[in-house]
């Protein structure tokens, strides 16, 4: 058994305390269930969306980890309001956090949840950089 | 700099060859450009389906790594029209391959493909299971 088949054989408990995605098993390593195809689509549909995508990614590359809202409408040239409805999108797929203080919202992205759909597209091992 | 530096460093000609995602560069590590944005962003809607996603699992998790289209109805519980139309999106995508042999065309995944997108999503570094 190799280190990969110890973390995602889903006949154990030994799943990573990182794993927040619907199935931590690769999905080329057995036949994904309706529900867990159905849950994993929901996150994936949030991911894919070029605003999104890059907003995520400005947010994840931002020094410090956390931006404010204010400073999301000019990299990607779009008014406050689609903005923020792209960040509900990415809140609610648990894919950043938000924290209200005064009067603007920052985010920030939870790593645990990009590397949990990485795990689960790939039957390679995960390691830290 | 450690390995997954020399392996992502946009700076450098040390892309591995497997990359075939539209950028190798983790999205968190550096702002996404908008073309690059757009090119994830339709590979990940070719997977943000639930029926493609099983249909992908299913493909990948076969004995043999082969599956005729003739097997995959079944599974899904889907008609034959329905489950090509999946499947060509998969294809054009870039995730799988097709095989007409006779009568039937023979579906198996792009290893890389899948590896190269979860490359994408994490800052941390893939190895071999």
């Amino acid at each position: 058994m190799t280190n990969a088949d110890a973390i995602y054989d889903a006949s154990t408990d030994n799943k990573p305390a990182s794993c927040s995605a619907p199935t931590c098993a690769p999905i080329t390593r057995e036949p994904l269930s309706e529900q867990s195809a159905q849950q994993l689509a929901k996150t994936l549909k949030a991911l894919a969306d070029p605003t999104r995508l890059r907003l995520l990614s400005i947010i994840g590359a931002h020094q410090g980890g956390e931006v404010c809202a204010c400073d999301l409408t000019g990299p990607v040239g779009l008014s406050q309001p689609t903005v923020s409805h792209h960040l509900k999108i990415l809140v609610d797929a648990g894919l950043i956090s938000r924290d209200k203080r005064g009067v603007w919202a920052y985010y920030a992205v939870i790593p645990d949840s990009l590397e949990a759909i990485a795990a689960v597209l790939t039957a390679r091992r995960l390691e830290p950089a």
